[in-house]
């Protein structure tokens, strides 16, 4: 199966990474719409203008979006969806519906299949509520993210005035693991899950008081969690700092039984060295489903939830039941 | 959907108090080999022979067999095939591909579907090994289980000459899971992963150190490991033992990145009150999506890795959507 790449930063190179080495795929292509002859990619594999598309569909089997979601992926899946069978990893979760809709309309049209939300939340996390979800019904969920560096949350900070640059872990207290582990069913704030540290490299002369209030109070983002502020100077940052390590827990807690008698608890963790590694190889298994699917004559959005697990696998059903199950 | 139980035992209780709790499901009928009437269930769903299942198959949806797997299942599982929907938790892993060739045949010639060897080992133990290892292609595999009580090492333990009653736990070394967590893909013998726990109530008079002796060295079961016997009251045991608690983990590590310079960790675990409880809240789901894959028109036969996750859900793929994704 022949594989295209649509954007390329860091997640596309996981892509490109996780797709080179498996031995059923090929990465034909990787599209960018900056000037292709300024991008240079981990592979040798060719790098086309983002208008070049639309007259190679029937060189790719499969095409992988690596944009963002704030405001890429929103446009990108539907429009491409019209030309090839797509993967994304659109991960606004409250705009989920919206945008599966929008696919499906696109998919259900051009004949091909889109599946949304890939990588691991959403993505494994999701599967793992869900099967918790299924095999528990009567419980609660519980998903703590870190340690790991939040993308977002770095770069809120380094839009504040004086702020040369910065890196923000997600941290889950300890505690609260415990207690969602407990079988008590906690009711947890968001203040009690997680906490944040940034690392945070001030300009020559800047106000840190001033940086570290802002940080600190900012909606939304710090002022709901115990944020520890800690400057460092840009050295450091490169040699300390310089990875996008991430991962995190889900866990369901129920009850068994006729009368709920029994305490049962689920647990699912990931721990990353590279998030955009990571979820690169997530997508490059979906793209292998999303390919077995269509050739299976499906259309239409998708997600990891429609997927059986054997089709994400390299392995024959045969293989799969004799080694894995 | 209306589903019926086929055998009535710890599992079957299992099934019986998921199915009552589902409010999409019915629980129509029990089967038993016994004698109906000596046969006393915990809800008030009636109890019929064995034979009666050949004039009831258009009242019930899909069968879930509660047999065991050395002699139940492997003929059961075909027989009941060709009558109606079925799912089962045969578990013994070498003969899997046998048994699934078997119940495929049955069904496709009866244009049922025959779900096998669901639960969490395998089942969600299998899936986890899957999606772990679609994730992360280069890597290595652990599973462990336990802390739990394995029926089949009790039972063995109890047909010794001069063993009243017994309970055997299964114990995961916590430095074998600390080196499969570490990323160093360590090689683990059998002694390093687990060690056996046997709480042994003896007959009156009977010669311990023999007893002991006939444990420890047993083949198969204990010879390998590092295994302690406790002589206990049955008193104490009744008190202490009674309960069926286990639980595992399987937990996967590997690399990613064009040169595997990076490393990750897929880990995912179970802590149940009650094993055949929770397996049989798993049989339950697993019945939900038998459902719709025959209505759907599938035949033949499957295992989780074919189900596609949602199916397992009673909640609908626009409420998974926008609630779990």
């Amino acid at each position: 199966m022949n594989v295209g790449i649509a954007g390329y930063g860091n997640l596309a190179r996981g892509v490109e990474a996780a797709v080179t080495k498996a031995d059923d795929m090929k990465l034909v292509a990787i599209f960018t719409r900056r000037d292709p002859a300024t991008v240079t990619v981990a592979t040798d594999t060719p790098v086309y203008s983002w208008d070049d598309m639309e007259s190679m569909t029937d060189q790719i089997d499969v095409m992988v979006l690596c944009g963002g979601s704030a405001t890429d992926l929103p446009e990108q899946t539907p429009q491409l969806a019209k030309l090839f069978t797509v993967v994304d990893s659109f991960d606004t979760h409250a705009h989920i519906p919206q945008h599966f809709s929008n696919v499906d309309a696109a998919a259900r049209e051009a004949g091909t299949i889109g599946i949304i939300s890939c990588g691991w939340d959403p993505g494994l996390f999701s599967i793992a509520r869900l099967y918790a979800s299924a095999a528990l019904p009567n419980g609660a969920d519980y998903t703590f993210w870190g340690r790991g560096v939040s993308q977002g949350h770095s770069d809120a900070i380094r839009r504040i005035p004086g702020v040369a640059d910065a890196r923000q872990y997600t941290v889950p207290v300890p505690e609260a693991l415990e207690a969602a582990r407990s079988g008590s069913n906690p009711e947890l704030t968001t203040r009690q899950k997680h906490t944040r540290e940034c690392f945070v490299v001030a300009e020559e002369g800047a106000d840190l008081a001033a940086i570290e209030e802002a940080i600190v109070t900012m909606p939304n983002y710090f002022s709901d969690y115990d944020t520890t502020v800690t400057f460092i100077s840009q050295e450091e940052l490169n040699a300390n700092h310089a990875g996008l390590p991430h991962g995190g827990t889900v866990i369901r807690s129920g009850k068994t039984g006729l009368d709920d008698e029994f305490a049962d608890t689920v647990e699912f963790s990931l721990t990353l060295d590279s998030n955009p590694f990571f979820t690169g190889s997530v997508l490059a298994s979906v793209a292998r489903a999303a390919y077995r699917m269509h050739q299976e004559g499906q259309v239409g959005a998708r997600t990891m939830f429609d997927i059986p697990p054997a089709l994400l696998s390299p392995l024959s059903a045969e293989e799969l039941r004799a080694h894995l199950m």
